[in-house]
């Protein structure tokens, strides 16, 4: 009944859209397989994209042809820059979306894409032939044939919903679990394991009482996710914050003892950054509040988000609390919180490329890889999606390094190192902060989608230039205009910067604490005149590249000795089976394939870090 | 945790979400629970409203303050007034929705009401003390306490999907079915049956061919629903005509032993009216071809609905049959049709408020009751609603006379005749069809509403007032205004209607046939002047009320009649005990309660036709 697809992607959430987007993009058929149509790119949990480390991978994924940032664009109620205070590699954008248009966007994306078909089921097994998947199979019976699979299956694999004592089978609230596919791959030699999320009450709005908290309203020029010219949001919602207080945690600890995070029914690990009220309760018993973010679900709903509150204690437990927040005094729930356990594989099984190294053609992406979040979920599935195609149609992978983007932090860590708990992004586990900047990403990115062959990068490609260019411009201009003291020194003092005697040029001036670039056009007209050619983009871009230009430089001196290495040339001679401190692995396919560089080397399917290290000694460095 | 509410309902279908608004409306404090606030008003089937005789509900439940209506005018796609060439008796109106924009209207309209509170969970029992109602149990193990229930679980009671020789369970595809509350019933003493309905496959909309297919385009004026001042649609999508095939069909035979419906796994009686395309192949041999509505789901999707073709044959032959199809050639499929058997209770154990016989403040809509079709089930929503209200606040209950509205029939023909298949509303099992047209729900029920107290109702007995007036105005014109035969002749004769010698009343013109205002109003510009004062719904229903002035007062006498045996009087001193033609029931209810008139004593529960009629000729009728 089905034609032979290039890529089945199983599950429709932020992975499973985004693998669809990238295999399709490269021009691969992909079949989408939903379990309801209706759910497509459904927010689980909170109605948010990016914030911290997060904004910059929405960032990535938009300079490499996805859609998360444009779906954003295109239905957020308010946006953030977090960190502006900050240096700019802190700089995180957030937004908060419109829930039901979040779907309705991604939905309509995905319809709008040729490549990508849609098959409304639920996927219970694999078929897998001689070591390779061959397609999927689904509750209907169905065998849907196709030359890859990637699997996103988010919470819902063996999924069971906690709340206090109670326990249901559920892969959401309201939404079934989905059996099958966990014990297909352990029966085929893949390690499971359990772990553990939880998302806070939703409650009704109208019962909330705003003058009791604090009003959190968007940027007052509100930024945006995509490079491309989606539409600047004109309104926005404001959020509100609140606090806990010791009151509600004597309150919430007397549902401890019925907790299932407390008394061992919980066997998964949860989300360490991410943890639930009493969780953080538990582990800071010094602190007697904490903060909670009451965000709206849209722009016509009541419903609310209670952002901080996660919860799995009992429902009567939970909202005796909540009541006794400032603000929340008549609070009604449309639905408890709740914990959610479900099976994930240790992503120490996969290559850099997401594929399984049992089952060749089969990529994981998402929570099944034992990652938390939107963004890691959304860029897993992207990568998953390219490398699929690339894979199939037997072309080179595409490993995104770790100075080239957050995704390649992410997927290096999880590949090499694994992960005992949801792996959630931050902007410390990334050694190349200052390159990989939310400011920076279609520079950083854009020419490898281009150079792919993702659809639609040639003008993606127009803009990375033209961008540079004017960048390259400003610098300049900067540098060689000079501007006498007596235009200058005032704005110096207002600044607290020390006066100058002689004329300077505006770049030296610029490099000086306190100043900027906003604030340096409205001194001197010349420069105003200048930058109103340029987009307040290329303008930040400028003004980055010289205020951080050492450390910039610092570091990608730093990336280029770490890439040198990795051209180090492997000698065509070389016995490996004479190198006993490699892995026995290592030694059979290093013979076998006879890489020509050390990079070649480490991106064949079982060398490890420490057998490259060997190998980086032996050639003498 | 829960206050107590006046009403819980259970279910946020069509049938749930005009019962919450219907009771809130009122006054009543109600929870509306649902097993997934994302899918609230989901349209399960067909993205329409309306057509014909359910077009006339849809106008009745809006006159009575319900949304659905409103929701409908909103949301709508595409709208068409169906038998617009047949007499306005026939006039039915009929809307296309935007699936994901309709739920999300009702959702956000629901919200909008402040008696209305939402609880995201499944019910799985009744609370009932000394027969009476007193709240619901969820799978969380919550109680919610209430002083009336309304229960309508569409299609959700052990819910059971059928696809050739496959069997999910399921309230609908990827929706998970509810149990417990039918066993908890039977245990009580209530009768319980299964039903059987069907949906067809949803396509993509991308891989079809409307040249092949014949346009079918909205109104050219669009009409709406709502008596209010909804917007009018400005833009309409066209839908789509194609037929099976000789071929399609003997394609679709192929299956047939492996057709659930067929073989015997189907139990439940499916809609006669709304049939499965292989139960159309099977009944109407003779036919070598059905016409098949393709129908979008919305503005920006590509998912179409195959009205038509519901089917439970095994999915590769629907699909087979459907490349068969002009048009859909290169079809691909989100979904295949299936049939879905569900748990009902024969309607003939309610009173005619909708409640319950064996439990006080219990009361059922919807599906549950043995009826298919949204507006079916919304408008049993809307009476349970309302007369769970009057129920708890022991006001008389809203009883629609079968003469006052196509609610009235299709409730009185639940409760006293039952249903032995789904039951659909036709205008054939109206008896007073010329008094129950789709232009007059206001005049007939609106005065009902507002008597009741209905929220809202000040503003729309004014509309209903200014509406009667300006067509008695109209009325009056045309029958004082006298045209000459040298004026009105060449038109006359155009029309093939004999011309006049004298000066003769428009009113006497426009009661002959082929002549219409819309025509004379052209040809007697004084008519046209005077007609600009006035709206076209006014204009029309004064042409309506003169050219069916006949028989709208024949039929009117008829109900005149029968009203009268309402009221005729029982005497104080009757003795029930001495007339055994009675039922035993009646006697005693009747000694008891001592009713004033006929009317009084049908309106006892347990009391039958066949009684009232014992009365009628023991007191001389």
């Amino acid at each position: 009944m089905f034609p032979e697809y290039d890529v089945i992607v199983v599950g429709a959430g932020h992975a499973g859209c985004e693998a669809a987007v990238a295999a399709a993009n490269l021009g691969s058929k992909v079949c989408l397989v939903t379990m309801n149509m209706q759910t497509i790119a459904q927010m689980s949990c909170n109605p948010a994209m990016g914030g911290v480390a997060k904004g910059q991978i929405v960032r990535e994924i938009d300079a490499l042809g996805g859609y998360s940032g444009i779906v954003t664009d295109h239905t957020m109620v308010q946006f953030r820059m977090l960190n502006r205070s900050k240096g700019p590699a802190m700089w995180s954008p957030r937004a908060q979306s419109d829930r039901m248009l979040f779907a309705r966007k991604w939905r309509n994306m995905l319809e709008e894409h040729p490549n990508v078909d849609f098959w409304q089921d639920m996927v219970k097994g694999l078929v897998i032939r001689g070591g390779v998947v061959r397609g999927v199979v689904t509750s209907m019976g169905l065998e849907i044939p196709g030359k890859a699979v990637v699997l996103t299956n988010g919470t819902f694999l063996n999924g069971i919903i906690h709340i206090g004592e109670k326990q249901l089978g559920g892969g959401r609230a309201g939404e079934s679990a989905a059996k099958g596919i966990t014990e297909q791959l352990v029966e085929l030699g893949f390690e499971a394991g359990r772990m553990k999320t939880g998302t806070p009450p939703r409650v009704d709005g109208r019962t909330l009482n705003y003058d009791a908290m604090e009003v959190q309203p968007g940027d007052e020029n509100p930024g945006k996710f995509s490079y491309t010219d989606t539409p600047p949001i004109t309104k926005q919602l404001p959020c509100h914050v609140t606090y806990t207080s010791t009151q509600v945690h004597e309150t919430l600890k007397t549902g401890f003892d019925r907790s299932p995070m407390f008394n061992g029914r919980i066997q998964g690990l949860g989300p360490r950054y991410c943890p639930s009220i009493e969780d953080k309760i538990n582990r800071f018993a010094d602190k007697d509040r904490h903060q909670l973010f009451v965000e709206p679900e849209g722009w016509d709903t009541c419903e609310i988000y209670v952002n901080g509150f996660s919860s799995s204690l009992p429902e009567d437990v939970q909202y005796k609390a909540l009541r006794l927040i400032p603000g929340f005094e008549n609070v009604k729930m449309f639905r408890p919180g709740y914990a959610i356990e479900y099976d994930y594989f240790p992503p120490t099984q996969l290559e850099m490329t997401l594929e399984t190294r049992l089952v060749k053609n089969l990529f994981f992406a998402g929570q099944i890889n034992g990652t938390t979040g939107y963004e890691e979920a959304a860029c897993q599935g992207m990568m998953a999606g390219f490398n699929a195609h690339l894979a199939i149609n037997e072309q080179e992978p595409l490993i995104i390094k770790r100075s080239e983007g957050y995704i390649g932090v992410l997927i290096d860590d999880l590949v090499n190192k694994g992960t005992q708990e949801p792996y959630r992004m931050f902007t410390s586990r990334a050694e190349y902060r200052i390159l990989l900047r939310q400011d920076n990403a279609d520079l950083r990115l854009t020419p490898l989608a281009h150079q792919l062959g993702v659809r639609g990068m040639e003008e993606r490609m127009e803009r990375v230039q033209v961008k540079e260019a004017s960048a390259k411009a400003i610098e300049r201009f900067l540098e060689e205009y000079s501007i006498a003291p007596e235009q200058i020194n005032q704005y110096l003092e207002s600044k607290e910067s020390s006066a100058t005697r002689q004329k300077v040029k505006l770049s030296t001036i610029l490099l000086r604490p306190n100043i900027n670039l906003d604030d340096l056009r409205e001194v001197v007209p010349d420069l105003h005149q200048f930058l109103q050619a340029h987009t307040q983009e290329c303008v930040e871009l400028a003004e980055i590249n010289m205020k951080y230009e050492g450390y910039i430089r610092k570091e990608q001196e730093l990336v280029n000795k770490m890439n040198r290495l990795e051209e180090v040339k492997l000698w065509d001679t070389l016995d490996y089976h004479a190198l006993p401190s490699l892995s026995k692995e290592a030694r059979e396919k290093l013979t076998r394939m006879r890489p020509r560089t050390i990079g070649q080397a480490s991106r064949i399917s079982g060398i490890s870090p420490s057998d490259i290290s060997v190998l980086l000694v032996h050639m003498g460095r």
